[in-house]
Parts: structure tokens; C-alpha cells; sequence
């Protein structure tokens, strides 16, 4: 059957109107057109590259734009830091949603109001404003371990850094804590280096700038206070004497802190491409990537939004929890 | 059981912590922290508004690399009509997808190609470019009916327009046809107006430009040549006499080419707004609102790419089809 030309007509003809198969819709063109498509190709690389180029002066609007937003955010950080008070005038707000509430739950929650304004008689600024606001954003609150919180409680600040004119495109997220007995730092930083260019083998492939890379920095912990750090104790059992000691190991720990400390530089330069650890570490990137562009993107430019809930999007990725290991005595290092 | 305070608090204490309960949570701080948050709520109105205005600049700038992609484009358009005939040098192209192929399947593809060049001798150009793309693209197939292919035979360029500088934000998508025997324009336009502005009463669901409208053209049909209307033949029964005539009846026929007239102006003007009607255009209005987007976006820029089939992504939407009407007798009115 398969040496009935008329046969393998009819199926090339289908093989042909294939979405999915292009090469094979490409071989079916007459010479003379195939060879005016791979001119169009060309053309297609050539607009790759004037792509390139606009995505560069999208990165120069950001950087003008960031000095243009950055007022606001200082004052947003003055207010959430008790170092400005706002006046009547900047906290006057009608707000549908605030009225839409029931007289009922107002009645409630006025109750609750006066139950928390005696608590805390007069509290300073916004009280745990950025950990809110973690513990608001699925793909940051997955991160975020119980340890975590009192340290995130000294989060006062989070810029986003744009690289200078000139410079090779990147940016950093400066996360900024008030002094604080977890670690000596005021300063913890992540970039992420950035690249704007169609790649040489794959030019179609371009679709705008893409992280290549980051960076973290180092977390000068308080002794005994590295949450990122845990020491487990197991047993083991001699193979001939049949006793049983208990040893004592420092493993790592899950914790919102290895953001700091991406998986690149030590491991991907170690592992030979293609091993397990080396598909694992870039997994571990290509989440850490997504949650800068995140944090970038839509948590600094509207953090106020996340945290009262107001932007809290129903589409975030949902992870599946993973168990945790049960029968680890955990006590930071 | 509902009167116990301490169960009433802990109730509180967890719908405070509910993501998707924004209300709840601002009520529930105490009166001089949600001042100051609605002073940050204050701020971010501010950016939403310096927001749009990037999305302003950014608009500049498409226009601006728009001009400088247009001689490609229309260098594009010239070998896709025959205008121009590519030099062997721009038609150069060393593609590992091409490469890949097996022996035997660049066999089959070279007797297929063999026939081809004898089928038609002299293809000019490369015919049924835009046909061709068509038909790859889901979102664009989905409208494509039979009786449009033969029209959609002549159509040899997409461009986009976008507004002069200071004028309301738009782009039109400009339908280049050759002569021919369905109708006679050789320009068919669809225009969409945009918005980049945050809405008063919701300032916060700003995201960059909106298309809020759009406009079609008229097309001058042939007699006899129009695919968006068919005639149909009904039975009729007479109630009292039992005697059956049939009566003809123009009604819409489904065509690409409906996307030259949107529902707009006249039914949503006439509909009285939640009728089923207006709900109904609004569904058409939102797909076609994707499509033109999606026209201006990734077709015109890449059409190349959607031709030989190497920019076909998985995860267009899918949609379920609709059972046709089996019993009508249709022809083009």
C-alpha cells in the first residue's frame, strides 16, 4: 500500500496543511519559493535585532521613569517607618469597598478597632507592612518559613536598581532592615543581569529582554540566629557492633533567606551540564528569576495594594506543598 | 455559640489573615495605621497616573521603531507579491530545523518538489502568503470559513498604522487586496482606539493601554459575492389549512470578513445594556479586541514565522466549535 504514489500523495498533502510539522510544509514549497521564504527570514533576523534595540530604549523610559516614581516611594517608606505623618489632607480616601461593608461587620470590626488600638496604644508607622505583604503573595509566601517572619518584621524597604546608561543591562532589589539582632547588615541585595539581544543560533526565539543570571550577597548572622541553617541529629547504627550513636550534622534550611544565595556561581560552574543537581539548580534559578521579575515588576511599584489584598491576582501558580520532615529536630544555627 | 467572645475573635482573627478578604483586613487595623495606609493608597493613584504616562512614551516609541521596521516590511510585501526578486545572497539561510530532516523524508519532499515545480511552472512571489498564515494561527482559523479562502487568496499585505503624535491613542490594521472579483476595495481597515489612563473610580486596575473601541469599513461586494450573508430556504406550515410553502430569508453567514463590521454603533447604541444581545456583542467585541491585538502584536511582525509554521505556540486558547446549521441551503448572497 505504502508504493501507491496516489496514496503517499494524499498523505504528504495532509502531512502539508500540518500545523506543527513546519520543516515539512517548508520541503513541499516549490524552489523557487522556498527560496524567497529564507529571504523573508532574513528579513525576520534584521527585525530581531531593531527589536533588540527597542526593548533597549523600553530600559531607558524604566530608568527615567524610576527617578519619576521614586519620590513616592520614599514617602510611602517615610510613612510605613513613622518618619513622616501623613497630614488629614493625604489620608482622606472613599472607597467603595470600604462602604459596601455591612453594618453589621462595621459594628464588628469597630469592636475589634478598639480592642486593637488599646493593645498597641500607639503604634509607629505600619507595623509589619512588607511581611504583610508577603504573607499576602502566594509566590513569595511559599517561600516564606515560620523563622522567617520575626526577621521579615525589620523590613523596612525594598528598591528596585536600574544599571547605568552604558552599563550592561541589570538590576537590583535592595531589601532594607532596621538594626536588628538576626544579622548586622541594613542592606541585602540580589541583581539579576539582564540581556536584550537575539541569540545567535535561535534569533526567533527573542521575545524582549530576559534574566540571565543573578547574584546574591552575604548575610553576616548573628551567631546562632542563621535560619537559612539547621543542625539535625541521627541515629546510627554501628554495621558489626550493633550500637547505636546519635550524630549531630548542619544542613541547609528552608527559608525565605536563600534568596540571597542563588545556586549559581560554586554549582553550575562544578557540575558538568546535564546531572541532577545541575537540572535541579536550574529549576531552583528559573523560580528565583520569576520571583525577581515579580518583586520587581508588580510588588515595589504597588506594595500597598498587595497589602491590603487589593491586588491579589486568583491566577498565581499554585505549587503542590511538599511534606516536611517530621522527625528533624530543627533549632537554627 | 455564636455570642462566646473568644470564639467571635478567633473567627476575626482568622478572616483577617484571608487573602481575598481586603475589606476585612483593613478593618481590622487599628484607626491610625489605616490612615496612614490610605495615604499610601493616595500615593499609588499618583503612580498609576505617572504609569500612564510611560505607557504614553512607550507608545512614542513603537511609533518610532515602527518607521524604522517598515522598510522591512515592505521589502517583505515586495517578494510576497513578486514585486521584487531576492538576490541568491539575501536568500542564504542555514537552518538547523531543515537540517534535521531524515534521508528519506527529503526524498519524499524532493519528488514532492519535483512535482510541484512542474505543477506550476513559475509560481511568482510567494502565493497565498497571508492565506497561509491564516490558516496556522488558531485564533485566526477559527474564523476562517471555506467560502473566505478564494478572497483571502488576494490578499498580499497586513500594516499598522498607529495615531500621529498628540492625537488620541490608536492603531489601525490596514488589508492590502489585489484586484479582484469579490469586491472592489483594495484597502479594507480596522481601526482600535485605546486608552491609557487610569479610570476614575478605579484607579488600581490600570495596567497599561486598553483598546475601548473600534471601527470597521465597508466592503464594496460584488454582486453575488458576499460570504457574510447567505439566503435560506424555510418550510413553513400553515396553522389552519395544513398546506407547507417555502419562504427565503437573508440572514448573516459566518466569514472573516464580519470582521470588518463589529457589533458597535448600531446595536449597542439600540440594546438597552445587560439584554442578551448587548452580552452577546460584548463576547464578540472581547474576542475581536484579542484579535486585533494579537494582529498587531505577533502576526505583522512575525508573519514569516507564522507561514513556515516556527511561531506557532501550544497554548492558544481553545475553542469548543459550535454544530452548524446542516439543514440550510446556502449560497453567497
Amino acid at each position: 500500500m505504502m508504493q501507491n504514489p496516489e496514496i503517499l500523495a494524499a498523505l504528504q498533502e495532509r502531512l502539508d496543511g500540518l500545523v506543527g510539522s513546519p520543516s515539512g510544509y517548508m520541503e513541499s514549497l516549490p524552489k523557487v519559493v522556498k527560496r524567497r521564504v529564507h529571504a523573508l527570514k532574513n528579513l525576520q533576523v534584521k527585525c530581531a535585532h531593531i527589536e533588540a534595540k527597542f526593548y533597549e530604549e523600553v530600559h531607558e523610559l524604566e530608568r527615567k521613569y524610576a527617578a519619576l516614581y521614586q519620590p513616592l516611594f520614599d514617602k510611602r517608606s517615610d510613612i510605613v517607618k513613622a518618619v513622616y505623618e501623613p497630614t488629614d489632607e493625604e489620608c482622606e480616601w472613599k472607597a467603595a469597598e470600604e462602604e459596601e461593608l455591612t453594618e453589621e461587620m462595621k459594628e464588628k470590626a469597630k469592636v475589634k478597632e478598639e480592642k486593637k488600638d488599646e493593645e498597641k496604644e500607639d503604634p509607629k508607622g505600619i507595623p509589619e507592612f512588607w511581611l504583610t505583604v508577603f504573607k499576602n503573595v502566594d509566590l513569595l509566601s511559599d517561600m516564606l518559613q515560620e523563622h522567617d517572619e520575626p526577621i521579615l518584621k525589620h523590613l523596612q524597604d525594598i528598591k528596585v536598581k536600574f544599571s547605568d546608561p552604558g552599563q550592561p543591562m541589570s538590576f537590583s532589589l535592595d531589601f532594607h532592615f532596621e538594626p536588628n539582632d538576626f544579622f548586622s547588615n541594613t542592606l541585602l541585595t540580589k541583581t539579576y543581569k539582564m540581556r536584550s539581544e537575539p541569540d545567535e543560533t535561535e534569533p526567533f526565539s527573542f521575545d524582549g529582554p530576559e534574566i540571565m543570571g543573578c547574584t546574591g550577597c552575604v548575610i553576616d548572622w548573628t551567631k546562632g540566629k542563621n535560619v537559612t541553617l539547621k543542625t539535625i541529629k541521627k541515629k546510627q547504627k554501628h554495621k558489626g557492633r550493633g550500637t547505636v550513636r546519635t550524630v549531630t550534622k548542619t544542613v541547609p534550611n528552608d527559608s525565605f533567606f536563600n534568596f540571597f544565595t542563588p545556586p549559581e556561581g560554586e554549582e553550575r560552574s562544578t557540575c558538568p551540564s546535564g546531572t541532577l543537581e545541575d537540572e535541579d539548580s536550574e529549576a531552583v534559578l528559573a523560580a528565583d528569576f520569576e520571583i525577581g521579575h515579580f518583586i520587581r515588576e508588580r510588588i515595589v511599584p504597588r506594595a500597598v495594594l498587595y497589602f491590603t489584598g487589593e491586588a491579589i491576582e486568583d491566577d498565581d501558580d499554585d505549587y503542590d506543598e511538599e511534606g516536611e520532615e517530621a522527625d528533624d529536630e530543627v533549632r537554627p544555627n
